[in-house]
């Protein structure tokens, strides 16, 4: 079997850690591998499979003789790179929002739509965490009774905000219990998070909505290929760690029963249905930190619409939200014959 | 001015608290207060304006000479007390989900439907705080245009659930942050709440939805006096302590712009709209917890629908979402020369 020089491109982020522990896991073909990110973080060292590494300082230069760029360094560092990167020969999967939207990157989730990686131009972008683990669940009900209406409300862990948003998350919480809490200058996030919820991602638009709320409608407009799709959401960061929870209105053409709906995401791959109320089996984040899945319940029948039904979605954003995906897309690629 | 022989039942609990600081803080015309609970909590010394008043237990006989009951000690003791409590001549204003559905029982918010208060036959039902806080801001707007769906996912504080889920939530949290968290066999709300979110209020009912989903579209109903509105909720406890937070998607019959919805709202007795996302300011659970109003932000044209705008409504739920809306009633119903 072809083995592959890799970089990881961000790889003392949580992204890129992750990214390093499921190459592992899911034992990659790796001829080599290479440590990368910001100047900043040059030096430092680094295990993965029993050797160390030093990570090296994000240039060009870096990138000579590699095959796959696992990239989740920020968008500007994206922008920035990925020209040279491609043109040394690499392909680079790309986790920031740098080329989303851009019309010769394909975004991809690897059981959704792997199709549109035959187009690639070196540029591979995995989509919002957000948006990865809706479309999930959304895409075998798409494909047996098209959707018509897409509403979602999250409810979204600190994780995604990087590390230091979790520990201001656990250092908020542990003084607002001990009663020592003091307003801090300078947050990560753009409140307070501890005992708190915020209806607030990434910066806001003319239309009122934000940059998180306006890549959900964006993302899955071009990954399900249907660029009217009507779909408004609202994104909302909760005092959680690892795993985001979205309540969730799909509205069809024609009805679509619950059981039915249960079936068609039972049978897709990645997907598992928890919904038992009887036995108050219903997904959760902390039952889903460090699992792959995205996990679905609460699925019912919307009783304001008849052809629409309610559930709840939760995955671990940074491995299936992230990291899992960025490495599923280049095991599709080698398995499409594509590097 | 006329006063008034007032009994607190449940007075021990978070709400009854609420309610004694809340008629204390309105000057509320007291002539004599008494102080009722379970016979469990029977003897316990309290506070009032000064006074010390001893608990007693929540017998019909405790209730003889009473104008008005104010009531929160759960549905089952209200089923109990209430025929005996009005056939001695007082109005009882029921916090518990009781009588809210029961026909001849006005389910009111002071603000929105007091005019149903004429005809109350001596209880009067406060309704649900996740539906009474949604109701602030719909009222005005559906006032003015119609509304044909309403579509609310909640972001709820534990301490709807009592001082114990409080604790749960805080010492829950304080071991997951030192390390020691151990599951415990027994807790009040149905989950671990500590850095987690529980899409599960209630009891699960036959179709899927919760006791608290199916209390906001019939109170919704009830209140706004259309019986066949299309409403539906998703409710979904999170690790807040107090505030709830809803996301809502309101459709009208015909298109309602932002401006004039916050103008509206605005407008509106009780609601105050924190809407600017220039300077950050949207409502959020630590700032609206201890205050009276409804706070509205978020306010936003549905990209998914021309006649539908998304919005996020928060309020302290212990104070509007109950305690203090059980008093504004009696205010009321005094005004109006209902006692």
């Amino acid at each position: 079997m072809k083995k592959y020089n890799v970089a990881v491109l961000g790889a003392t982020g949580m992204v890129g850690q992750e990214i390093l522990k499921i190459l592992d896991q899911r034992n990659f073909p790796i001829e080599s591998i290479k440590m990368t990110a910001s100047s900043r973080s040059a030096g430092i060292k680094m295990q993965f499979q029993n050797k160390e590494y030093t990570v090296e300082a994000a240039t060009p230069q870096a990138f000579v003789g590699i095959d796959i760029v696992l990239s989740s360094a920020g968008a500007s560092v994206s922008r920035e790179l990925a020209p040279s990167i491609v043109e040394q020969g690499a392909i680079i999967i790309d986790n920031t929002s740098a080329f989303r939207m851009q019309d010769d990157v394909p975004l991809v989730i690897a059981e959704v739509n792997a199709h549109a990686l035959k187009n690639h131009k070196g540029i591979i972008a995995n989509p919002n965490c957000s948006t990865m683990q809706l479309l999930m669940a959304l895409k075998p009900l798409h494909d047996y009774s098209p959707i018509k209406r897409v509403l979602v409300s999250t409810y979204q862990a600190v994780s995604g905000a990087g590390i230091k948003a979790i520990n201001e998350l656990m250092e908020q919480s542990k003084s607002i219990i001990d009663g020592t809490y003091q307003k801090s200058e300078k947050t990560v996030l753009p409140q307070v998070i501890g005992f708190n919820v915020i209806p607030h991602g990434g910066n806001f638009l003319e239309n009122g909505y934000t940059e998180e709320e306006i890549k959900m409608t964006n993302e899955t407009r071009k990954i399900l290929e249907v660029p009217d799709l009507a779909v408004a959401a609202t994104c909302v960061r909760v005092p959680v760690v690892t795993g985001h929870s979205e309540s969730v209105n799909v509205e069809f053409y024609k009805p679509l029963s619950p059981e039915k709906a249960r079936e068609l995401m039972s049978a897709f791959a990645g997907v598992v249905v928890i919904d038992d109320p009887a036995t108050h089996s219903y997904p959760m984040p902390n039952q889903s930190a460090g699992k792959d899945e995205v996990f679905v319940g609460r699925v019912r029948k919307d009783l304001s619409n008849d052809n629409a039904l309610n559930m709840w979605i939760v995955s671990d954003n940074i491995r299936k939200g992230a990291a899992l995906n960025a490495v599923q897309i280049a095991e599709k690629m080698i398995e499409m014959g594509l590097i």
